[in-house]
Protein backbone atom coordinates (compact mmCIF):
# COMPACT_ATOMS: atom_id res chain seq x y z
CA UNK A 1 0.00 0.00 0.00
CA UNK A 2 2.41 2.61 -0.89
CA UNK A 3 -0.06 5.48 -1.05
CA UNK A 4 -1.78 4.78 2.45
CA UNK A 5 -1.20 7.65 5.16
CA UNK A 6 -2.46 8.53 7.69
CA UNK A 7 -2.67 5.81 9.73
CA UNK A 8 -1.12 5.94 12.54
CA UNK A 9 -1.23 9.59 13.51
CA UNK A 10 -3.72 10.89 15.98
CA UNK A 11 -3.31 14.35 15.21
CA UNK A 12 -6.15 15.81 12.18
CA UNK A 13 -5.66 14.85 8.96
CA UNK A 14 -4.98 17.58 6.60
CA UNK A 15 -5.01 17.24 2.69
CA UNK A 16 -3.44 20.45 0.82
CA UNK A 17 -3.85 21.11 -2.98
CA UNK A 18 -4.44 24.27 -5.43
CA UNK A 19 -4.66 24.97 -9.24
CA UNK A 20 -1.65 27.12 -9.43
CA UNK A 21 0.43 23.49 -9.23
CA UNK A 22 2.54 22.17 -6.47
CA UNK A 23 5.58 24.59 -6.73
CA UNK A 24 3.82 27.37 -6.75
CA UNK A 25 4.94 29.75 -3.60
CA UNK A 26 1.05 29.76 -2.51
CA UNK A 27 0.62 26.84 -1.62
CA UNK A 28 4.19 26.26 -0.14
CA UNK A 29 3.01 29.44 2.19
CA UNK A 30 -0.49 27.68 2.81
CA UNK A 31 1.19 24.64 4.30
CA UNK A 32 3.88 26.38 5.91
CA UNK A 33 0.40 27.96 7.62
CA UNK A 34 -1.21 24.19 8.52
CA UNK A 35 1.59 21.87 8.98
CA UNK A 36 1.30 22.77 12.80
CA UNK A 37 -2.33 22.01 13.44
CA UNK A 38 -1.82 18.02 12.20
CA UNK A 39 -0.58 15.97 10.08
CA UNK A 40 -0.05 17.66 6.19
CA UNK A 41 -0.80 15.28 2.87
CA UNK A 42 -0.10 17.01 -0.37
CA UNK A 43 -1.73 16.03 -3.22
CA UNK A 44 -1.20 18.97 -6.00
CA UNK A 45 -0.81 19.28 -9.75
CA UNK A 46 2.15 18.75 -11.57
CA UNK A 47 1.11 21.82 -13.76
CA UNK A 48 -0.28 25.32 -13.50
CA UNK A 49 -4.68 24.32 -13.40
CA UNK A 50 -5.89 28.20 -13.38
CA UNK A 51 -9.28 28.87 -14.76
CA UNK A 52 -10.61 25.08 -14.89
CA UNK A 53 -13.45 25.06 -12.92
CA UNK A 54 -15.05 22.03 -11.69
CA UNK A 55 -13.14 20.18 -14.80
CA UNK A 56 -12.07 16.29 -14.14
CA UNK A 57 -10.53 14.13 -16.86
CA UNK A 58 -12.16 11.62 -17.84
CA UNK A 59 -10.84 11.24 -21.60
CA UNK A 60 -7.34 10.24 -20.50
CA UNK A 61 -5.55 8.42 -17.81
CA UNK A 62 -4.18 10.01 -14.71
CA UNK A 63 -0.36 10.08 -13.37
CA UNK A 64 0.11 10.34 -9.53
CA UNK A 65 3.73 10.60 -8.45
CA UNK A 66 5.28 11.22 -4.77
CA UNK A 67 8.02 13.71 -4.77
CA UNK A 68 10.37 15.13 -1.70
CA UNK A 69 10.03 18.75 -2.25
CA UNK A 70 8.60 19.23 0.69
CA UNK A 71 11.21 17.17 2.93
CA UNK A 72 9.44 15.02 5.56
CA UNK A 73 5.40 15.64 4.36
CA UNK A 74 4.27 13.78 2.20
CA UNK A 75 3.54 15.23 -1.46
CA UNK A 76 2.14 13.81 -4.47
CA UNK A 77 2.40 15.76 -7.81
CA UNK A 78 -1.01 14.57 -10.27
CA UNK A 79 -1.32 15.35 -13.92
CA UNK A 80 -5.05 16.15 -13.51
CA UNK A 81 -7.20 19.18 -12.58
CA UNK A 82 -7.47 20.20 -8.92
CA UNK A 83 -10.76 18.24 -9.03
CA UNK A 84 -8.45 15.31 -10.04
CA UNK A 85 -6.01 15.70 -7.25
CA UNK A 86 -8.56 15.65 -4.22
CA UNK A 87 -10.82 12.69 -5.70
CA UNK A 88 -7.10 10.60 -6.21
CA UNK A 89 -6.21 12.08 -2.79
CA UNK A 90 -9.50 10.46 -1.58
CA UNK A 91 -9.69 7.12 -3.04
CA UNK A 92 -5.52 6.37 -3.27
CA UNK A 93 -3.63 8.28 -1.17
CA UNK A 94 -5.56 8.66 2.10
CA UNK A 95 -6.75 6.01 4.72
CA UNK A 96 -9.31 8.01 6.04
CA UNK A 97 -11.29 10.72 5.04
CA UNK A 98 -9.70 13.67 6.35
CA UNK A 99 -10.08 16.18 9.08
CA UNK A 100 -9.83 19.30 6.78
CA UNK A 101 -9.15 20.28 3.13
CA UNK A 102 -7.22 23.65 2.61
CA UNK A 103 -6.74 24.63 -0.74
CA UNK A 104 -4.21 27.52 -2.47
CA UNK A 105 -3.07 30.13 -1.28
CA UNK A 106 -4.09 30.74 -5.12
CA UNK A 107 -2.13 33.61 -6.40
CA UNK A 108 -5.09 36.20 -7.50
CA UNK A 109 -8.51 36.81 -6.14
CA UNK A 110 -11.46 34.07 -6.29
CA UNK A 111 -14.06 36.65 -4.96
CA UNK A 112 -17.75 37.11 -5.88
CA UNK A 113 -17.92 35.19 -9.48
CA UNK A 114 -14.50 33.92 -10.43
CA UNK A 115 -15.31 31.14 -8.31
CA UNK A 116 -17.12 29.28 -10.82
CA UNK A 117 -13.68 29.12 -12.92
CA UNK A 118 -11.55 28.97 -10.15
CA UNK A 119 -9.57 25.73 -9.98
CA UNK A 120 -8.85 26.64 -6.72
CA UNK A 121 -12.72 26.42 -5.22
CA UNK A 122 -13.06 23.15 -7.18
CA UNK A 123 -10.75 21.75 -5.15
CA UNK A 124 -12.36 22.63 -1.85
CA UNK A 125 -15.87 22.18 -3.50
CA UNK A 126 -14.83 18.90 -4.41
CA UNK A 127 -13.04 17.85 -0.83
CA UNK A 128 -16.86 19.48 0.87
CA UNK A 129 -19.01 16.74 -1.86
CA UNK A 130 -16.96 14.40 -0.20
CA UNK A 131 -17.93 15.72 3.52
CA UNK A 132 -14.53 16.64 3.96
CA UNK A 133 -14.88 20.39 5.72
CA UNK A 134 -12.92 22.61 3.40
CA UNK A 135 -11.33 25.84 2.34
CA UNK A 136 -10.56 28.05 -0.36
CA UNK A 137 -8.09 30.48 0.26
CA UNK A 138 -6.64 33.68 -2.28
CA UNK A 139 -4.45 36.75 -1.92
CA UNK A 140 -5.36 39.53 -4.50
CA UNK A 141 -2.22 39.58 -5.87
CA UNK A 142 -1.25 37.65 -9.01
CA UNK A 143 2.64 37.96 -8.28
CA UNK A 144 4.91 35.37 -7.99
CA UNK A 145 6.15 37.11 -5.63
CA UNK A 146 3.83 38.08 -3.77
CA UNK A 147 3.87 38.17 -0.20
CA UNK A 148 1.74 35.98 1.53
CA UNK A 149 2.64 36.98 5.28
CA UNK A 150 -0.95 37.86 5.81
CA UNK A 151 -2.79 35.14 4.27
CA UNK A 152 -0.69 32.66 5.90
CA UNK A 153 -1.77 34.31 9.15
CA UNK A 154 -5.32 34.11 8.41
CA UNK A 155 -5.20 30.80 6.59
CA UNK A 156 -3.90 29.45 9.71
CA UNK A 157 -6.58 30.95 12.07
CA UNK A 158 -9.44 29.98 9.63
CA UNK A 159 -8.00 26.39 9.26
CA UNK A 160 -7.82 26.66 13.22
CA UNK A 161 -11.42 27.39 13.47
CA UNK A 162 -13.01 24.86 11.21
CA UNK A 163 -10.75 21.85 13.14
CA UNK A 164 -12.21 23.15 16.56
CA UNK A 165 -16.06 23.84 15.05
CA UNK A 166 -16.61 22.14 12.54
CA UNK A 167 -19.04 23.46 9.11
CA UNK A 168 -22.19 23.50 8.71
CA UNK A 169 -22.99 20.95 6.56
CA UNK A 170 -22.38 20.90 2.83
CA UNK A 171 -20.80 24.36 3.16
CA UNK A 172 -17.71 25.19 2.32
CA UNK A 173 -15.23 28.62 2.50
CA UNK A 174 -14.16 30.58 -0.18
CA UNK A 175 -11.48 33.15 1.64
CA UNK A 176 -10.17 36.09 -0.15
CA UNK A 177 -7.27 38.02 1.45
CA UNK A 178 -6.24 41.78 -0.06
CA UNK A 179 -3.13 43.11 -1.19
CA UNK A 180 -2.44 45.22 2.09
CA UNK A 181 0.44 45.72 4.13
CA UNK A 182 -1.12 43.72 8.10
CA UNK A 183 -1.13 47.48 9.43
CA UNK A 184 -3.88 48.09 6.79
CA UNK A 185 -5.90 44.74 8.01
CA UNK A 186 -9.06 45.48 9.35
CA UNK A 187 -10.20 41.57 9.81
CA UNK A 188 -11.84 38.91 8.62
CA UNK A 189 -15.56 39.65 7.55
CA UNK A 190 -18.00 37.30 6.62
CA UNK A 191 -19.60 38.39 3.44
CA UNK A 192 -22.27 37.10 0.57
CA UNK A 193 -21.15 36.66 -2.89
CA UNK A 194 -20.90 40.19 -4.92
CA UNK A 195 -23.10 40.25 -7.99
CA UNK A 196 -20.46 41.18 -10.20
CA UNK A 197 -18.97 39.78 -13.69
CA UNK A 198 -16.14 39.74 -16.28
CA UNK A 199 -16.97 42.03 -19.53
CA UNK A 200 -15.30 39.86 -22.08
CA UNK A 201 -12.89 41.60 -24.28
CA UNK A 202 -11.03 38.99 -27.21
CA UNK A 203 -7.95 40.51 -27.84
CA UNK A 204 -8.46 39.43 -31.95
CA UNK A 205 -4.79 39.00 -33.98
CA UNK A 206 -3.66 37.03 -37.14
CA UNK A 207 -0.94 34.21 -36.49
CA UNK A 208 1.98 34.43 -39.40
CA UNK A 209 -0.21 32.29 -42.07
CA UNK A 210 -2.24 35.55 -41.87
CA UNK A 211 -5.40 33.14 -39.85
CA UNK A 212 -7.29 35.04 -36.94
CA UNK A 213 -6.70 33.84 -33.36
CA UNK A 214 -8.33 35.26 -29.89
CA UNK A 215 -7.18 35.53 -26.53
CA UNK A 216 -9.51 35.80 -24.01
CA UNK A 217 -8.98 39.22 -21.38
CA UNK A 218 -11.66 41.14 -19.93
CA UNK A 219 -12.49 43.95 -17.35
CA UNK A 220 -14.26 43.29 -13.78
CA UNK A 221 -17.44 44.88 -13.61
CA UNK A 222 -19.37 45.02 -10.31
CA UNK A 223 -22.87 46.53 -10.02
CA UNK A 224 -23.28 45.27 -6.72
CA UNK A 225 -23.98 48.28 -4.15
CA UNK A 226 -24.00 46.30 -1.26
CA UNK A 227 -22.08 46.38 1.82
CA UNK A 228 -22.34 43.02 2.53
CA UNK A 229 -20.42 41.55 -0.72
CA UNK A 230 -16.36 40.30 -0.81
CA UNK A 231 -15.86 42.95 -3.55
CA UNK A 232 -16.84 45.30 -0.36
CA UNK A 233 -14.87 43.76 2.21
CA UNK A 234 -11.65 43.39 0.00
CA UNK A 235 -11.63 47.43 -0.89
CA UNK A 236 -12.30 48.07 2.13
CA UNK A 237 -9.07 46.51 3.70
CA UNK A 238 -11.07 42.97 5.23
CA UNK A 239 -10.19 39.20 4.07
CA UNK A 240 -13.59 38.05 2.94
CA UNK A 241 -15.10 34.70 3.94
CA UNK A 242 -18.41 33.67 2.31
CA UNK A 243 -19.73 30.36 2.76
CA UNK A 244 -20.41 28.73 -0.31
CA UNK A 245 -23.00 25.90 -0.58
CA UNK A 246 -23.08 23.09 -3.99
CA UNK A 247 -26.79 22.81 -4.27
CA UNK A 248 -27.16 25.54 -7.09
CA UNK A 249 -31.37 24.88 -7.20
CA UNK A 250 -32.79 28.21 -7.32
CA UNK A 251 -35.86 27.54 -5.05
CA UNK A 252 -37.09 31.09 -4.98
CA UNK A 253 -37.54 30.25 -8.42
CA UNK A 254 -39.70 27.48 -8.57
CA UNK A 255 -43.41 28.64 -7.79
CA UNK A 256 -43.04 31.23 -11.13
CA UNK A 257 -41.87 27.57 -13.18
CA UNK A 258 -44.41 25.59 -11.42
CA UNK A 259 -46.98 27.63 -13.33
CA UNK A 260 -45.42 27.12 -17.02
CA UNK A 261 -47.67 24.70 -19.45
CA UNK A 262 -45.75 21.93 -20.08
CA UNK A 263 -47.68 19.57 -22.44
CA UNK A 264 -45.86 18.23 -25.16
CA UNK B 1 -17.98 42.35 -39.52
CA UNK B 2 -17.29 38.67 -41.04
CA UNK B 3 -18.46 37.83 -37.81
CA UNK B 4 -21.53 39.64 -37.03
CA UNK B 5 -24.79 38.10 -37.16
CA UNK B 6 -28.48 39.07 -35.65
CA UNK B 7 -28.35 42.38 -37.36
CA UNK B 8 -31.84 42.40 -39.82
CA UNK B 9 -34.00 40.19 -37.85
CA UNK B 10 -37.24 40.38 -35.75
CA UNK B 11 -37.47 37.19 -34.43
CA UNK B 12 -36.01 35.88 -31.47
CA UNK B 13 -32.11 35.59 -31.56
CA UNK B 14 -31.48 32.10 -30.37
CA UNK B 15 -27.46 30.82 -29.44
CA UNK B 16 -26.55 27.21 -29.16
CA UNK B 17 -23.58 25.34 -27.79
CA UNK B 18 -23.41 22.18 -26.21
CA UNK B 19 -19.86 20.11 -24.56
CA UNK B 20 -20.59 17.22 -26.64
CA UNK B 21 -18.85 19.06 -30.12
CA UNK B 22 -20.70 20.92 -33.11
CA UNK B 23 -20.95 17.54 -34.87
CA UNK B 24 -22.78 15.42 -32.06
CA UNK B 25 -26.21 14.21 -33.04
CA UNK B 26 -27.41 15.66 -29.51
CA UNK B 27 -26.88 19.35 -30.97
CA UNK B 28 -28.07 18.94 -34.61
CA UNK B 29 -31.43 17.63 -32.58
CA UNK B 30 -31.35 20.60 -30.47
CA UNK B 31 -30.91 23.16 -33.46
CA UNK B 32 -34.19 21.04 -34.94
CA UNK B 33 -36.21 21.08 -31.60
CA UNK B 34 -35.70 25.26 -31.34
CA UNK B 35 -35.15 26.52 -35.36
CA UNK B 36 -38.58 27.37 -36.19
CA UNK B 37 -38.82 29.61 -33.23
CA UNK B 38 -36.35 32.41 -34.10
CA UNK B 39 -33.33 32.77 -35.81
CA UNK B 40 -30.39 30.63 -34.68
CA UNK B 41 -26.94 30.63 -34.43
CA UNK B 42 -24.40 27.96 -33.25
CA UNK B 43 -21.12 28.42 -31.43
CA UNK B 44 -19.89 25.19 -29.97
CA UNK B 45 -16.50 23.15 -29.79
CA UNK B 46 -14.78 21.80 -32.27
CA UNK B 47 -13.85 18.84 -30.31
CA UNK B 48 -15.46 16.85 -27.53
CA UNK B 49 -15.44 19.03 -24.00
CA UNK B 50 -17.54 16.63 -21.76
CA UNK B 51 -16.54 17.09 -17.65
CA UNK B 52 -14.58 20.55 -18.31
CA UNK B 53 -16.46 22.24 -15.39
CA UNK B 54 -16.64 25.87 -15.75
CA UNK B 55 -13.40 25.99 -17.50
CA UNK B 56 -12.30 28.71 -19.21
CA UNK B 57 -9.44 28.95 -21.47
CA UNK B 58 -6.19 31.73 -20.16
CA UNK B 59 -3.26 30.05 -21.50
CA UNK B 60 -3.24 30.08 -25.09
CA UNK B 61 -5.46 31.46 -27.76
CA UNK B 62 -8.74 30.11 -28.98
CA UNK B 63 -9.58 29.83 -32.92
CA UNK B 64 -13.06 30.01 -33.81
CA UNK B 65 -13.85 28.93 -37.49
CA UNK B 66 -17.10 29.22 -39.54
CA UNK B 67 -18.93 25.80 -40.96
CA UNK B 68 -21.48 25.00 -42.97
CA UNK B 69 -22.44 21.45 -41.91
CA UNK B 70 -26.02 23.13 -41.03
CA UNK B 71 -26.43 24.88 -44.24
CA UNK B 72 -28.02 27.64 -43.99
CA UNK B 73 -27.88 28.11 -40.02
CA UNK B 74 -24.90 30.28 -39.05
CA UNK B 75 -22.63 27.85 -37.34
CA UNK B 76 -19.24 28.23 -35.87
CA UNK B 77 -16.58 26.11 -34.37
CA UNK B 78 -14.26 27.15 -31.26
CA UNK B 79 -11.45 25.47 -29.79
CA UNK B 80 -12.18 26.15 -26.33
CA UNK B 81 -14.51 25.17 -23.57
CA UNK B 82 -18.38 25.40 -23.99
CA UNK B 83 -17.77 28.76 -21.47
CA UNK B 84 -15.37 30.10 -23.82
CA UNK B 85 -17.91 30.00 -26.65
CA UNK B 86 -20.46 31.47 -25.09
CA UNK B 87 -18.27 33.70 -24.24
CA UNK B 88 -17.13 34.43 -28.04
CA UNK B 89 -20.12 34.03 -28.93
CA UNK B 90 -21.47 37.47 -26.99
CA UNK B 91 -18.49 39.14 -27.85
CA UNK B 92 -17.11 38.18 -31.29
CA UNK B 93 -20.23 36.62 -33.44
CA UNK B 94 -23.88 38.20 -31.75
CA UNK B 95 -24.04 41.58 -32.66
CA UNK B 96 -27.14 42.13 -29.49
CA UNK B 97 -27.75 40.00 -26.65
CA UNK B 98 -29.59 36.41 -27.46
CA UNK B 99 -32.95 36.43 -26.40
CA UNK B 100 -32.50 32.43 -25.44
CA UNK B 101 -29.14 30.45 -25.03
CA UNK B 102 -30.01 26.79 -25.37
CA UNK B 103 -27.07 24.13 -24.47
CA UNK B 104 -26.87 20.76 -25.62
CA UNK B 105 -28.69 18.64 -25.79
CA UNK B 106 -26.12 16.33 -23.73
CA UNK B 107 -25.24 12.40 -24.21
CA UNK B 108 -25.82 11.62 -20.50
CA UNK B 109 -27.49 13.13 -17.45
CA UNK B 110 -26.65 16.20 -16.05
CA UNK B 111 -28.58 15.86 -12.95
CA UNK B 112 -27.91 16.26 -9.25
CA UNK B 113 -24.39 16.63 -8.66
CA UNK B 114 -23.44 16.34 -11.99
CA UNK B 115 -24.43 19.99 -12.91
CA UNK B 116 -20.95 20.88 -11.64
CA UNK B 117 -19.28 18.79 -13.88
CA UNK B 118 -21.25 19.32 -16.93
CA UNK B 119 -19.51 21.26 -19.60
CA UNK B 120 -23.37 21.31 -20.97
CA UNK B 121 -24.13 23.53 -17.71
CA UNK B 122 -21.70 25.66 -17.64
CA UNK B 123 -22.17 26.75 -21.02
CA UNK B 124 -26.00 27.38 -20.07
CA UNK B 125 -24.57 29.15 -17.04
CA UNK B 126 -21.89 31.32 -18.58
CA UNK B 127 -24.90 32.97 -21.12
CA UNK B 128 -26.73 33.21 -17.79
CA UNK B 129 -23.96 35.56 -16.12
CA UNK B 130 -23.83 37.44 -19.29
CA UNK B 131 -28.20 37.71 -18.15
CA UNK B 132 -29.52 35.58 -20.98
CA UNK B 133 -32.31 33.36 -20.59
CA UNK B 134 -30.52 29.87 -20.87
CA UNK B 135 -31.12 26.70 -20.48
CA UNK B 136 -29.15 23.08 -20.62
CA UNK B 137 -30.77 20.01 -22.10
CA UNK B 138 -29.71 16.40 -21.36
CA UNK B 139 -30.65 12.77 -22.56
CA UNK B 140 -30.13 10.00 -19.54
CA UNK B 141 -28.74 8.15 -22.65
CA UNK B 142 -24.62 8.17 -23.29
CA UNK B 143 -25.45 6.61 -26.58
CA UNK B 144 -24.12 8.12 -30.04
CA UNK B 145 -27.05 6.56 -31.70
CA UNK B 146 -29.62 7.65 -28.60
CA UNK B 147 -33.47 8.53 -29.28
CA UNK B 148 -33.81 12.41 -29.27
CA UNK B 149 -37.84 12.45 -30.19
CA UNK B 150 -38.84 12.84 -26.70
CA UNK B 151 -36.06 14.98 -25.71
CA UNK B 152 -36.67 17.61 -28.84
CA UNK B 153 -40.32 18.01 -27.96
CA UNK B 154 -39.30 18.58 -24.38
CA UNK B 155 -36.50 21.26 -25.50
CA UNK B 156 -39.27 22.90 -27.92
CA UNK B 157 -41.65 23.53 -25.21
CA UNK B 158 -39.66 24.71 -22.56
CA UNK B 159 -37.67 27.12 -25.26
CA UNK B 160 -40.90 28.55 -26.04
CA UNK B 161 -42.02 29.10 -22.43
CA UNK B 162 -38.75 30.77 -22.23
CA UNK B 163 -39.17 33.05 -24.90
CA UNK B 164 -42.61 33.48 -24.09
CA UNK B 165 -42.45 34.01 -19.68
CA UNK B 166 -38.47 35.04 -19.43
CA UNK B 167 -36.76 33.05 -16.66
CA UNK B 168 -36.66 34.98 -12.90
CA UNK B 169 -33.56 37.18 -12.59
CA UNK B 170 -30.13 35.06 -12.60
CA UNK B 171 -31.56 31.87 -12.79
CA UNK B 172 -31.06 29.36 -15.80
CA UNK B 173 -32.70 25.93 -16.29
CA UNK B 174 -31.07 22.12 -15.82
CA UNK B 175 -33.46 19.99 -17.75
CA UNK B 176 -32.56 16.40 -17.58
CA UNK B 177 -34.49 13.58 -20.38
CA UNK B 178 -34.79 10.14 -18.78
CA UNK B 179 -34.11 7.39 -20.87
CA UNK B 180 -37.54 6.24 -21.77
CA UNK B 181 -40.66 5.80 -24.81
CA UNK B 182 -42.61 8.82 -24.92
CA UNK B 183 -45.42 6.41 -24.36
CA UNK B 184 -44.39 5.82 -20.95
CA UNK B 185 -43.38 9.69 -20.43
CA UNK B 186 -45.34 11.29 -17.06
CA UNK B 187 -44.40 14.82 -18.45
CA UNK B 188 -41.76 17.63 -16.72
CA UNK B 189 -41.60 18.04 -13.31
CA UNK B 190 -40.11 21.26 -11.76
CA UNK B 191 -37.40 20.01 -9.09
CA UNK B 192 -34.70 20.39 -6.98
CA UNK B 193 -31.42 19.09 -7.24
CA UNK B 194 -30.37 16.18 -5.29
CA UNK B 195 -28.21 15.81 -3.05
CA UNK B 196 -25.76 12.51 -4.30
CA UNK B 197 -22.74 12.35 -5.43
CA UNK B 198 -20.07 9.99 -7.05
CA UNK B 199 -18.33 7.28 -5.06
CA UNK B 200 -14.81 7.62 -7.04
CA UNK B 201 -13.19 4.01 -7.35
CA UNK B 202 -10.47 4.68 -9.78
CA UNK B 203 -8.73 1.79 -12.06
CA UNK B 204 -5.13 1.07 -11.44
CA UNK B 205 -3.48 0.13 -14.28
CA UNK B 206 0.50 -0.76 -15.25
CA UNK B 207 1.95 1.08 -18.63
CA UNK B 208 4.07 -0.32 -20.65
CA UNK B 209 7.06 0.67 -18.80
CA UNK B 210 5.07 -0.88 -15.91
CA UNK B 211 4.35 2.37 -14.98
CA UNK B 212 1.37 2.97 -12.94
CA UNK B 213 -1.48 5.30 -14.26
CA UNK B 214 -5.20 5.56 -13.08
CA UNK B 215 -8.75 6.04 -14.93
CA UNK B 216 -11.19 7.87 -13.22
CA UNK B 217 -14.51 5.58 -12.89
CA UNK B 218 -16.80 5.40 -9.84
CA UNK B 219 -20.73 4.96 -8.59
CA UNK B 220 -23.65 7.73 -8.77
CA UNK B 221 -24.58 7.45 -5.39
CA UNK B 222 -28.13 8.79 -4.14
CA UNK B 223 -28.87 9.11 -0.50
CA UNK B 224 -31.67 12.04 -1.15
CA UNK B 225 -34.94 10.08 -0.22
CA UNK B 226 -37.10 13.21 -1.28
CA UNK B 227 -39.75 12.54 -4.27
CA UNK B 228 -39.10 16.07 -4.96
CA UNK B 229 -35.55 16.09 -6.96
CA UNK B 230 -34.81 15.76 -10.28
CA UNK B 231 -33.20 12.25 -9.41
CA UNK B 232 -36.86 10.92 -8.19
CA UNK B 233 -38.43 12.75 -10.95
CA UNK B 234 -35.83 10.66 -14.12
CA UNK B 235 -36.41 7.42 -11.85
CA UNK B 236 -40.21 7.93 -12.29
CA UNK B 237 -40.63 8.86 -15.91
CA UNK B 238 -40.35 12.40 -15.43
CA UNK B 239 -38.38 15.10 -17.44
CA UNK B 240 -36.37 17.05 -14.47
CA UNK B 241 -36.62 21.02 -14.35
CA UNK B 242 -34.60 22.34 -11.89
CA UNK B 243 -33.80 26.35 -11.63
CA UNK B 244 -30.54 26.73 -10.88
CA UNK B 245 -28.05 30.10 -9.42
CA UNK B 246 -24.52 31.11 -9.77
CA UNK B 247 -24.55 33.29 -6.47
CA UNK B 248 -23.37 29.96 -4.35
CA UNK B 249 -23.52 31.59 -1.14
CA UNK B 250 -24.91 29.36 1.70
CA UNK B 251 -26.58 32.47 3.40
CA UNK B 252 -27.73 30.11 6.20
CA UNK B 253 -24.65 29.49 7.48
CA UNK B 254 -23.74 33.11 7.98
CA UNK B 255 -24.40 33.50 11.00
CA UNK B 256 -22.68 30.25 12.86
CA UNK B 257 -19.42 31.77 10.92
CA UNK B 258 -20.08 34.83 12.55
CA UNK B 259 -19.42 33.46 16.12
CA UNK B 260 -16.08 32.37 15.24
CA UNK B 261 -13.51 34.33 16.61
CA UNK B 262 -10.97 35.85 13.99
CA UNK B 263 -8.08 37.48 15.32
CA UNK B 264 -4.67 37.29 13.80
Amino acid sequence: MPYLCGMNDKRPLILVSNDDGITAPGIRNLVEAVKHLGEVVIVAPDSPQSAMGHAVTISKPLRLDKTDIYGDILAYQCSGTPADCVKLAVDKVLHRKPDLMVSGINHGSNSSINILYSGTMSAAMEAAIEGIPAVGFSLCDFAYDADFSLAKKIATRVAANILNNGLPQATLLNVNIPKIAESDFKGVRVCRQANAKWKEEFDERLDPNGRKYFWLTGKFVNNDKGDDTDEWALANHYASLVPVQFDLTAHHAMANLNSWEYTI
